[in-house]
């Protein structure tokens, strides 16, 4: 295999671990769990993984002849910087405590169990894997563990495989399935237990146990190394405003981490937003203004930041999508009314058969956009709102409002803009130091959870702002992370999805400082992630959690 | 200033100089050189600069008492990384000299010099650049130096400065017009010398004594940096096919760079479209039959590379678009019929005023792109190919070329996109270790050009591929790398811009792969930009100079 100079020296990382897990560990029981909301209805759907006690891990006696553990290992949804040190960690961890132990990876995902495809990953696979980024070890997979009949499948190749443990690496649907496994094993008094892992990059899994998900340090890392290239460019070019759309379609995390690491000129969080119940024009001016306010500076350039999710966030956006929705749904009189039109008269014909309030909306979209949410359709018939190119209209928008600006004498400045996406550059990213060794104490904990007999917990490593050696490594009760939702018309019960929250430090440390920041060219050049240097250029991680710890 | 941890430890790296730059230096004159090409046309136009002998620089006695001297700089054209360090090595070079010498930075470009507009460069400004990216610390601009009037508003400012040179730092055009400013300076006898730094991201400003421009080195390591996370992304989810589109307009030297970095699937190189004159449904058949055949494999996923200025490349699309530009241009009667043409009759009628060839090109483009051609014209009525999303173009071609394939049972896959475009994200990062040495050596190289009153030289740092200590430091006359073109009508004398040799060692290489690279997934992930590590991470160059000098 042709590798790069840096992944061959990458390869001899040793992750840093948390003391507790340096020899041999003894798990303290702490408090019995509850659920975060719903606590009855939870504690019925789980009768044998409810308000089981928390578990932190210390340094114990070592224990000899330990059998050896037969596990599988399965990555489940989109990719996150370190998946791989989280395979290496629970490798290492039940080889450490028997040699015989066997690790096995369920290929492209949850599918692998339910299709019974998977492959042994024995030393020398996992050597070539160590600190790189990618899920192509063994890949992942979008198929939700929902089912019985999926249940039953992954019991029958885990039986013939003499499993112990499943250990499933995802976010909060594939962490919520997960606990749903382990439920459903120990009500039919099966052996074999599951463990979750928490990843996304897109930081929404957290809460007072799990610090953060994996993958967001790198991934913001990466993201902050570009946008501060580029507001390196704004700022020598001194032409062009930047509109950067940053992945993530429910919380802005990333964004808000970003920002708090670039300190640009404008940076939209979906759920001060929805908070405020902006309409598009509010949001349009907000960005108007900062642009006419460093145009009299003479600064006609900047950089905003814009989250993927933002249009579902604004609440006259999502009405008119849930009445495009209604109103264009195949199969319907009115679709195929619609269908017949003339291309020119379509949107009239639209506006005319939704409510006024969303039909002054949509007239006043961009051609294109309006265009795009009436056309491109998903095969339901739904508007495909990951395909909306917000930056671009905003963009559009933006400059729409300074011509009237410009017009009443409220602007005078050039306005170019430039678009860029990012999200794809950092989800297969090497995972940084803090990534490297996060993930890989996360699968050296599922290790240890599972060779305790444990099931439905979570591996959990916290004080992640402190150095490696006094990270707190233990495990959590999934069960105690849930609370009931509504889903797809059914009360569910599911992990609580972490949004920024409008009184935590983050977002009001930003708040404090945005006015500045939009005004003067404040602007930070993180560069790239380094993995060689100084301990405070290469294991620092975010700002989200330096801040959220610091309360 | 708030800075980022990487910057603050980055400020104290010493960049490394060739051995011959760290005494006192002596200058050792070559032989007399020739242009390239046009030789008694060249040397009538620069009987003051032409055939000045190459200048190479040995260890040398300390003299004593040298005079001060005053230098003026100009950053040229587009950012590129590194610039800072050219002026910090100018500024260290002529401070050891003399301490009293003093350096000028003239503001947003060669303009600043027109309109006398200019800082001095002190110690403290110069500490905060040291090894940054960016142009921003006297910003840089697009006015050309061409005529009298402004050589003399130039003269006048170098007078009441007592300026001894300017050193101009910029691209092929910016150096052949650094080497016109010399010669008319000379002409009339004043003293003020010229001297020229080669720069640009784009790598196509290199000949025998220039071995690379600055910048280049930098920048694709940061398009690397993404492809190779982009390819691990795709290798991992297996489900898109990934077209990037890279900055340069008119040489693949970026490109090729790239792919030799992280060997993906598809690289389409302007210079070979040319000289096959390759039609695009040819580009598009190659594309998609590569597609097709991973498809076979099962692997409906892969990586294609696209230089930003692939369309200028292809014989028939110049044909058509200069055939548009005459047809529509501002003014002419078949313009004002067209203007008022209905929208759907545009391409019709389009098609019947063109000749039939290009008709043909024009009916096979999708029709965003057919309107694109037609609609978003510059100021002059010119088609504004810089706008063209040709990334799109091809992505959309393909997608219909395999529809059809699939009609005649010649494909089976599944064919997802998704689209980038990388320029801005590389243009001003922080210089990688070798970019902070070569762009100081140049810098601190021209101070010692300019010390021996040497006028209308390039500076130049050759054997780039050993340590810096073997570099070789020294001058090249600038009128030795022009020969003459046509420019707008009139024969110039110009440097002869570089574009990829399709008999030179990188292509021969690159075409050796690209089957394999193709049809297997032979991906390598060369990750960041490395400061502090291993040499073989941290200062190894471009794969393009290393094959370039093994020769």
């Amino acid at each position: 295999m042709n590798i790069s100079a840096l992944q061959k020296e990458r390869a001899k990382y040793q992750p840093k671990v948390p003391k507790s897990l340096t020899g041999a560990v003894k798990l303290v029981e702490g408090a019995k769990t509850e659920s975060v909301a719903d606590q009855a209805e939870i504690a019925k759907l789980f009768p044998n993984t409810y308000g089981m006690p928390l578990i932190s891990f210390e340094a114990g006696e070592v224990k000899k002849d330990r059998q050896p553990l037969n596990v599988g290992v399965i990555l489940s949804g989109g990719q996150a910087p370190g998946g791989h040190n989280v395979i290496s960690g629970i490798f290492d961890g039940i080889k450490k405590l028997n040699p015989e132990s066997k690790l096995y990876g369920f290929l492209g995902g949850p599918g692998g169990l339910v299709d019974h495809k998977y492959i042994e990953l024995t030393a020398d696979i996992i050597d070539d894997y160590r600190n790189t980024g990618g899920f192509d070890i063994i890949g992942s997979g979008r198929t939700k563990l929902e089912e019985d009949w999926q249940y039953d499948k992954g019991l029958e190749i885990a039986k013939d495989l003499d499993l112990n443990s499943l250990v499933i690496i995802g976010g909060d649907d594939s962490n919520t399935n997960a606990c749903v496994l382990a439920e459903y094993y120990a009500a039919k008094g099966e052996k074999l237990q599951v463990i979750g892992c928490p990843k996304t990059i897109d930081g929404d899994l957290k809460n007072e146990m799990i610090e953060t998900s994996f993958g967001f340090d790198t991934a913001t890392k990466v993201y902050s190394e570009l946008i501060g290239n580029i507001q390196r460019d704004a700022n020598s070019a001194k032409k062009y405003w930047h509109f950067i759309k940053l992945m993530g379609r429910s919380a802005s995390h990333i964004g808000l981490e970003c920002a708090l690491k670039t300190q640009p000129n404008i940076t939209l969080i979906s759920e001060e937003v929805e908070e405020k119940q902006q309409t598009l024009d509010e949001v349009v001016t907000y960005m108007a203004e900062i642009v006419a306010k460093r145009a009299e500076n003479g600064d006609n350039f900047g950089v905003a930041l814009i989250p993927e999710g933002l249009i579902e966030f604004i609440p006259e956006m999502k009405i008119l999508i849930s009445e495009l929705n209604d109103l264009l749904a195949e199969g319907t009189d009115s679709e195929k009314e619609f269908k017949h039109l003339k291309k020119s008269h379509r949107v009239e014909w639209v506006s005319e058969h939704i409510t006024p309030d969303s039909a002054k909306v949509l007239l006043s979209l961009p051609t294109g956009i309006a265009n795009q949410l009436m056309l491109d359709r998903d095969p339901h018939g739904n508007v495909q709102v990951s395909l909306i190119e917000t930056e671009k209209l905003l963009g559009e928008m933006v400059d729409t409002k300074l011509a009237e600006m410009k017009e009443a004498g409220q602007y005078v400045g050039k306005f170019g803009t430039q678009y860029h996406f990012f999200g794809y550059e950092g989800r297969c990213a090497a995972p940084s130091n803090f990534d490297a060794d996060y993930c890989y104490s996360l699968g050296y904990t599922a290790s240890v959870l599972i060779s305790d007999g444990l099931t439905g917990y979570m591996a959990s490593v916290r004080n992640t702002t402190a150095p490696a050696d006094d990270w707190i490594a233990g495990g959590v009760p999934v069960t105690m992370m849930m609370n009931m939702e509504k889903r797809h018309g059914h009360m569910k019960p599911v992990i609580q999805k972490a949004l920024v929250e409008l009184d935590g430090a983050p977002y009001k440390y930003f708040k404090s400082k945005r006015g500045e920041w939009a005004y003067n060219t404040c602007f930070i050049y993180p560069g790239p992630i380094q993995y060689f240097g100084p301990t405070e250029v290469c294991d620092v991680t975010t700002e989200t959690l330096k801040l959220e710890q610091a309360k």
